[in-house]
Parts: C-alpha cells; structure tokens; sequence
C-alpha cells in the first residue's frame, strides 16, 4: 500500500459515486408521473451514445485502457502487477428501458469506476487487472434478446447473427452500432475469459426491503420458463346456454390462473408463477368466451422443480380442458434454465458484506443480468442492494444513498479480495 | 267453419311461410364465413324500412286493418265476430342485429301472417280479433335498450323519452322514424290491452335440439344480472417479487370466474353464470397485473335465487380479495326480474303441441323477448322451436323447416283456442 492505508479499511467515495449517477441520469432525461427523474436510454440510440461517450470519458480520465468490441461491449481495464493474470472484471449495463430509472445497470458500472478510483487515490495495486465493463442491450427493450452484448461475449450467440438483430424500430444492430461509433475494433466473443466477474445491481424486488437487510448475497438467476396459452371452446350465448352445455374457454383460462397460484403454493420454495396476460374472445358481457390466449410465466433456481411445475401445469390443464371440452395448445415463448453462481464468490460477497458490518442475506436473482452470461466464462456472483418498493424499470425506482455506497463498498472489497493486494 | 273443416285440424302451408321468411331474409342480405346466407336489418335502417313495407304489403294483401303507432310498432288486425272483445295478439320483431339470421323475429311475424292466411284460406271466423305485430328495435344493436317497441307499448318507458334515444351512429330513434316513414299516428301505450299475447320464437339455444324436442313450452323469461367488476392490485415484477408479496389483480379475476361456475352448481337449477369478458393491465407476460375488470353475467328465472347468486358473488369476491389484498368494486351494468309466463297459456301451449303430435317440453328463455314486455298488459306466452347447434345472431342461425312449420302450427291452435272460433 503506497499510502499506508490497510487495504481491507478501504471504502468508497458515496458521494463521489451519486454524482455519476445523477451525471449519467441526466443524459435521456425523463420524468414520471409522480415526479421522480429517470433515463431512457434505449440502446444504440443518440442517448445511448451520449451515456457511452461520458462513461468513457470517465475510464480515460482514470487511467483505464478502454477496448470497444465488435458488438458494442466496452471494458475499461486498470493494470495489475502480474502481466500473466486474467483481469477480475465488474460491470453491468447503461442502457435503460424506455422509461427507465437511474440505478439499474448504471450503478453496476459506476460503483466499478468508484472502485478503481479509491485504488487510484490510495494508490492500490493488484495482482489481476482489474476491468470494468458495460455491455450492450442488456434490456432488450429495443432489440431482442435482452442480455445481447454479454451473450455474445460469452460466445452464446454468434456476432453474425447479433449484428443482424432487427429494432423494434426497424433499425438493423450492426449499422446501429457503426451509426454511434461504437462499433469496436476488439473481437467477441473475448479471446480470453476474465479471472472472475462480480456485478453490484439493485434487486429490482422487495425482498430486501422487507426484510430490512442492505446487501443481498445472489445464489443465482432463476431459469424462466414461458408459455402461451390458447384455449378453443365454443361461443354460446350466456343466457340460453345451460352450464353442462357450454365448451366454456374463459372459464377454462379463469381455472389455470388459479390453478398457477396453487401449484407455487404446493412447490414451495423459489418456485413463481404469474399470468399475466389474458384475453378473451370476443371479450363481450353475454357470450361465452369461444377462446382465451393467456401466458404462464413459471420460474424457479432448481431446474427440477421448474420442470416439475410445467408438467404439473400441463396435466392439470388437460384436465381441466377435458372437463369442460375444450382444446388447450401450448407454445414456448422463452425457455432459459437457471443459473447458479460459484459458491466461492457467493461465500466471499456474503463474508465481506457482514465484514462490513451490513446485514446480508443470500437470494436468487429472479431476473436476468449480464453476471449469468459471463457464469459461462468464469466463476461470477452479484451484489444486491435493495429497491424501494420492488419498483424498477421506473423513473420512481429508488435505492437509498447509504445502500448504494454499502453496496459499492462490498463490491471494493470483493474485487480487491479477488484480484489480490499486490 | 265456412268451408267445413274441423278447426281444430287446420295447419298452415310450411312451405308459404318458407317462402315469405326467404323473401324477407333478402332484404339485406349478407353471408356468413360458411356461406349460410343471414340479413342485416339494423332497427329503422333503409333495410328495416324495405323489411317493414314488405310485411305491411302483405298484411293488406291479407285483408288485414294496419295500424302503425308513434314508436313504429306496426299491428294488423283481422276482426273477430264480437266488436266489444279485444284482440288475440301475436308477433315478435323484424329488426335483425349487424350479422344476423333468418329466423329471429322473423318467425314470429310471419307465422302469424301464416295463420292468418290459413283462417282466410279456409274462412274461419274467430270472436276475438287477431292481430299480427311487429316492435320496433327489438335487438338493441342500433338504439338501447332492446325490446324498445314492445317497451313503450307496455308503458315501461315514455314515449318521449325513446324517441330521444340516439343510436350508436348518432342519429336519434324519433328523427330515424321519421325518415323512413314509420312514425304512425296510433298512441303508444296502446289504448287497449291485449286480451292475450303469444309469440312464437326460435329457441336461440341448445335445450331442445340436444333433448330431441320438438317444440318448447316457455315457462317465462330469466332475470338477468349484470356487472361489471373492477380488482385493483399491484404491478410487480414476475420475477423477483415472492408469492407472499403479491397483489394479483388478473388472479382474483381467474378465481372469481371459476367461482361463478361452481355457483352455477351450487344453486343448480336453472342457474346460469358467464364471464365473458376479461381486461388485465398490463396485460404482459411478466408483470402482475394491476388492475383486472370483468363482467359478471348471472341469470335465474327465481328472483330469490338470482339475489343469493349475487349475494355470495359479492361475499366471495370479497374474500378472495382480502386474501390477495385487492380491492374489489362492482358496478351494475343492468338488472331486469325474471318474468313468468300467464300458467293457463303455458298450459295452452304444452297441450296444444301435444295433441298435434310433437315432443314438448317446458323450459325458461335464457334472452329477452317482446313477450316479456306484453306479459305487463294481459296473459302472455311463447313457443319455441328448436335452433340447430343453439347458434342465433349469425347467418348460420337454422331451424329445420319441419320444426318451422310444427311452430306455426301449434300458434295457430294456440291462438283459436284464445280467439275462440266463431
């Protein structure tokens, strides 16, 4: 330690680290209903591109050798003492959802920048390098899938196909990614994997505000299994049709919904499930429903148990579509089984966060983030901190000051632990 | 009897009735998916006005004295032997919905001028009148409420007040009758009631083709409730918020329709229940609904019984809402009281049918009728024939012409017996 500081004592500016934010919530400006500032940022668009160049700017002024992939991800990289390590790598994403908040993905990339700028003023070196990244389209809310850049990067998707991605807006990936200069010279999927990756993100839940605890120790992402629903009955009029009569397709619909809140109750567990969407036709007061579509979104840690929850789902939808004589099809609409995150970097954020003196917990992830791609490449782990309300994807999406400095907090002494005090 | 057959043996020609129902029907013609040929008759349309000058023709091709009243109902009288008796009145509507059939209403009014035609054929006097009429508007799809004509004519509703009623294209009842002729002279209320009122209709339901039953015996009209629910809960993510946490508006909803079912079962009966229409909000795969609204549609020919379906509706919708923790609102959207049919009329009917040889049966009329309207002002009655597949409001609407013809006849016994033969 050049200046002398035990390394283990080190923490964050939170100041220092709100400032970013608010800087980079500033670009893509939007406010919501209640007044609470957020971004939209939807990736490769001008704003996008302005978020991108003020990070970037950022990296180079600490000092960061900053590499831009074929697909857009950007890693800004700190040296460390050993030239033979791989670096240990944190970061997330800054693009948002059209009408997004200012912390998630943003936090995971500007805690990483706090990070090595407390190294820098205490001139702490590492053995590994160590690299902070933001990847592209992580939201998938202008093209899909979400998670893009890091799936890529992982060698999950092939850069061809990415490139060819189509917007919702009808602009192709690729000459989107020239459009704003971030198409990097870097190849992707990366020649070498990082040492280990860790991502801070807020929960994007309540279960941490609920239960009053500041950093959420993630196991893991739930695997998601999607499905649609459509239900053919008959159309009957609901007032001269009797009940033992009727091929009733809303009814049908009305029943798996109920039966989905049954079925987690019986599983128990991690195990979710939602209906969500549900339309009827023709959706009038005095016909009966000729169909229904409906969507069954079931999630669980344990793929076992998930697919326990389909094939229960499906016999008990068979059942009930027999009862009343109605056909049910199925179709797959997303299918991503879960990911567990290595139990030594699991062990090392929840340890450091109680070293810290922060209450912790351990808690699955129950939706997607870059930090279970880059599971296929190294050992990786995240960082939760908590949201207001479960609210995210939301100008209102809130996390308190002290949180988001506890959370880069352990994110400083999870790297330093990982990448090794020279 | 003039030409010296036994009344009680007259049966009309089912192939004249045939032929005046096909020559109405091309009055806005229209094919259905399955090239069934329908019409479209919107209540006082340029095709509702060709509909009613072509029944008027025949009415005074028939000898017949046609009155028309202020709100376009349009009643021709045959005399009776007796100038102090009142009139035996049959009839039902010509208005069709956008997409209808070739049976609905029709039937009734051109089976009575059937039986008219028959008495004349055959020179039978009867000592009551007989008049044949049709209502204006009985469906409801251009001007609410439905059964408007025979409404006003009951004195249900103010003659004023109907023809202000403006339609779904914005003109009003009082300027459309105008325009196409039919705002008559005669006052509506009628001065005088009927002395009875029997109309003969297609079943627009399913009970007597799957009981293989020839001609129904209509007990009366089920009362009818409607409303509208509304479930405010919680948007929440799909993946990161617990069961627990959850306040599922679209659950209630799916647990509320299938509780209607199995209240159908509960009270039994002729109780009937229907959610027809279903809204969530956001209606996304992977949030928790917020907000759900539905239609409740319940109907019983017990008043008592159909105030205990609406009772534990609301008890239990209650419930289950507590136990997500939603909220709950409900809003009547309409409410009628069953109507009973006169008993000696039913009588009439079930007897008829059975000495002429047909199957019968009693049942209750799941829809409304002008029927229910008349059963305000003297003894009233139906009789329904069978509809292929219980389809109605749709060009594939079909009754064989057998059962056409067996409808009619049993009308015209049933109204000789009420008029008395002379």
């Amino acid at each position: 330690m050049s200046d002398g500081t035990d390394a283990t004592s080190l923490r964050v500016d939170g100041d220092r680290l709100l400032e970013r934010l608010e800087a980079l919530a500033a670009i893509g400006p939007i406010t919501g209903p209640d007044g609470a500032r957020g971004s939209s940022r939807l990736a490769l668009t001008d704003e996008d591109r302005d978020g991108r160049d003020l990070v970037v700017t950022w990296m180079r002024d600490l000092g960061l050798d900053v590499a831009i992939d074929e697909i857009g991800n950007v890693v800004g990289t700190r040296a460390g003492t050993d030239p033979a390590a791989a670096p240990v790598m944190t970061g997330s994403h800054i693009d948002t959802v059209r009408s997004g908040g200012r912390y998630d993905g943003n936090l995971g990339v500007l805690a990483g920048l706090e990070v090595v700028e407390t190294l820098e003023r205490h001139a702490v070196q590492t053995r590994h390098p160590l690299a902070v990244a933001f990847f592209t389209n992580e939201e998938g809310a202008r093209f899909q899938p979400d998670m893009l850049g890091s799936l890529v990067y992982a060698g999950g998707l092939a850069l061809e196909d990415a490139l060819d991605v189509t917007a919702i807006d009808g602009a192709t990936l690729g000459a989107e990614l020239r459009r704003i200069g971030y198409a990097g010279p870097v190849p992707c999927p990366a020649a070498r994997a990082p040492h280990a990756f860790v991502e801070l993100h807020i929960e994007q839940g309540p279960v941490l505000e609920a239960a009053a605890i500041g950093i959420g120790a993630v196991t893991g992402v739930q695997g998601i299994s999607w499905q649609e629903l459509t239900i053919d009955g008959q159309a009957n009029h609901a007032g001269t049709t009797p009940m033992t009569m009727r091929h009733d397709a809303g009814l049908v619909a009305g029943q798996i919904a109920a039966f989905v809140r049954q079925l987690t109750g019986e599983l128990g567990g991690h195990q979710v499930g939602t209906v969500g969407r549900m339309d009827l036709h023709p959706n009038l007061v005095n016909v009966v429903a000729s169909r229904a579509t409906m969507t069954v979104d079931l999630r669980n840690t344990d793929e076992a148990v998930l697919q326990e929850a389909e094939a229960r789902l499906r016999a008990r939808a068979s059942e009930l579509a027999a009862a009343e004589g109605v056909q049910v099809a199925s179709r797959v609409l997303a299918r991503f089984e879960p990911v567990s995150f290595d139990p030594l970097v699991v062990d090392l954020v929840e340890a450091t966060a109680r070293r810290l003196g922060h209450t912790t917990m351990r808690l699955p992830a129950g939706a997607g983030h870059d930090a279970q791609m880059l599971a296929r490449l190294c050992p990786a782990g995240m960082i939760f901190t908590p949201s207001a309300g479960g609210v995210s994807h939301n100008p209102a999406e809130h996390t308190a000051p002290a949180d988001l400095a506890a959370g880069a907090d352990v994110l400083l002494q999870v790297l330093l632990a990982l990448a090794q005090v020279a």
